[in-house]
């Protein structure tokens, strides 16, 4: 089933937006196996619409935007002119567009009624959030779907719209997936040779984010799905944090919990972002009660007792600051565990030594605390978020016994 | 100047990569009043080139992608073809390849040489950080335009093509803007009716982002744009921030270094959002010495001495708790300037009283303590981020003692 997308709106063609809603369905899509053949993004013109319906010959046309109550807002009225199909007002949704402008206080307009048209043969995608229900509809072969642009509006109805698609081809897909840290996609990549070759019914694909990267499995083979992600599993396991659904620091608040343990970490070259980012799991106040940025040698000496010998000696960027920080940390918290991080996130403040991107790390658990030394390329953004993706490895690894 | 955006490659059709591209050079085009008529992605394939210049007729083409070096990297030669013109190697860039392999330490494949092949008329557009020039060629009045897909090896050659096109079609454009914060773009579109009707000459747009908003001024002349750029400054300047290449961040730091003042903070529910921030300002650490989390209760007795009474009496998200933060910080570090935060990030813990999203500031300077009170919208993330800016924001207000 050849598929095109085609996004309507001025935001995009301007670049004040950038098109996500491409890369969510384009996305579900591959993972039902069905190929995105073409995408387009057009103004809200009639004579555009009509020059891009004309030209195309896909199988499965998925408009996103127009939906809304202006009048600029063309989309759904204008493809359904095209197709020439009969139309109705849904009276269930006119009442519920109703309500939902006296629940927000505001008049319904009239503008508002064109938003309960609908093809006489057609699935209606609810819109929870807003007033712009989606629509799917069958002519002559080529199905139909409009969507609404705002993300959290079109994304439970893609959900509904793979359903349909699974029904209507009998497609008989699986699919899961991993996510990975500590890896990168051409290691793995490498190490994969051969790999795929051994599950010739299952697809493997790689998607890299910044420090992490997740294998999205799909099999229309519930056992060949099964078999490929074990023997993934057994070779991967280590770097393997968790499901699709999962974040590495949701993982490592999950493991904190589940053993009654509290963490609490130092930062030097991050400043912060650590702290941030086991902070935004939600519940990540049972395992984190404090945690301190000492970005000056001074607040080093001051909060952690870090020694002038080893500011002086061997500087605040080592193995030793790092050792200090995190058995300094341990010492005047209660914490199970705690991380330190000291490292130089540049562009300037480097040495043929010590240049930027050397990130030092220490670790205590158990009384024990061991160190790394690590290089990381990119910018400071890029340097301090890698920084912060290996501590929390470094968390899980320890938390896991690894 | 009618544009089309031609994006190739497979991995935004498949949902790997979000297409920033165009988004970028949209943005470009539009500030120098050239518009984006219509964007298209399509697959790497000869006959989908084909198929899409056969059908489209705007007056400046634009690809992007496909121009590396292995077999499925044919947009050069494939473009090259369709149009029918002359072309050639050129041998300073085969060089500049060659060496480029030589720096890397891999050896150069044949297949590199079609990336030194060009049109005979054309501008060769230089890459400094991979093997893959762009170009821009005129034909039949057609200008088309090839990018490398890599953003940094893409953005450099757009800011060429920007001044080709400003030289070509004689566009004396002159385009500058400013960064708002604390304000939102619907009250400032209800604000700015009537401000848009009195500067017909210059085209002033908003671009919305988390917690901030930028305005873009274009204009065909210097003087009607520094006309309205001085009565939107008087208007707003409590919003303005900086200009278009500056950040919050960077713009307090570079206020606190002028006025050789130290800035700590305290956080809550923000977790080290703030710090971080700040922290990611390369030249911070003159103005930022040290921070903590205080995500207890208990580290917040601890570190600061907030009296348990004010913990038990009013809690720990409440105007008294955030004033004892900002004084508690500022009585133990040498900051010239404090700043606490604490709130209900969500999106659990909410009361009706305390509802998720209320979030508490304080902020210490001259000896005195101002607390803040807002309700943030969002979720967890939002919250904490919008709750970072606020915070962000009352520094620079107060900086400039207002």
């Amino acid at each position: 089933m050849k598929t095109a997308i085609i996004t309507v709106g001025k935001e995009v063609l301007t670049g004040k937006t950038i098109n996500t809603n491409l890369t969510s369905i384009a996305s579900k899509l591959n993972q039902i196996g069905i190929d995105v053949n073409r995408s387009f993004v057009i103004d809200d013109k009639v004579e555009e619409y009509y020059e891009i319906l004309d030209f195309i010959n896909e199988d499965l046309v998925i408009f996103t935007g127009g939906l809304g109550p202006t009048i600029d807002d063309i989309t759904r009225e204008t493809v359904i002119k095209y197709f020439g199909v009969d139309t109705y007002i849904n009276n269930e949704i006119l009442a519920g567009i109703k309500t939902y402008f006296d629940h927000i206080g505001l008049e319904m307009k009239d503008t508002n009624n064109k938003q309960a048209l609908f093809p006489k043969k057609s699935i209606i995608l609810e819109n929870k959030l807003g007033t712009a229900p989606g629509v799917i509809f069958e002519n002559n072969g080529t199905t139909i779907v409009i969507f609404p642009e705002p993300p959290p509006e079109m994304l439970p109805m893609l959900d509904k719209l793979i359903e349909y698609l699974k029904e209507r081809l009998d497609i008989k897909l699986f699919s899961r997936g991993f996510r990975l840290v500590g890896t990168g996609e051409s290691t793995m990549e490498k190490s994969l040779t051969g790999f795929y070759d051994l599950h010739p019914n299952v697809n493997i694909a790689p998607y890299a984010g910044i420090g992490e990267i997740k294998y999205i499995f799909t099999s229309n083979s519930e056992d060949d799905l099964d078999k490929a992600m074990e023997e993934f599993y057994a070779k991967y396991s280590g770097f393997i944090y968790g499901n699709l659904d999962d974040t590495l620091e949701g993982v490592i608040v999950g493991l904190l919990a589940k053993n009654k343990m509290i963490i609490s970490v130092v930062e030097s070259c991050t400043g912060g972002m650590l702290a941030s980012s086991i902070t935004n799991v939600s519940g990540s106040s049972s395992v984190f009660h404090e945690s301190i940025v000492t970005y000056s040698n001074e607040a080093k000496t001051k909060y952690l007792d870090i020694s002038l010998d080893t500011l002086n000696t061997y500087g605040a960027v080592s193995s030793k600051c790092a050792l200090e920080m995190s058995k300094g940390l341990s010492n005047k918290t209660n914490a199970d565990i705690t991380v330190s991080i000291t490292g130089i996130a540049g562009p300037t403040g480097g040495t043929p030594k010590k240049p930027v991107g050397l990130v030092y790390f220490g670790v205590t658990f158990n009384g024990e605390t061991i160190t790394h030394k690590k290089m990381f390329n990119g910018n400071r953004y890029m340097i301090r978020k890698r920084a912060t993706i290996f501590a929390l490895n470094l968390v899980r690894k320890q938390l896991n016994g690894k």
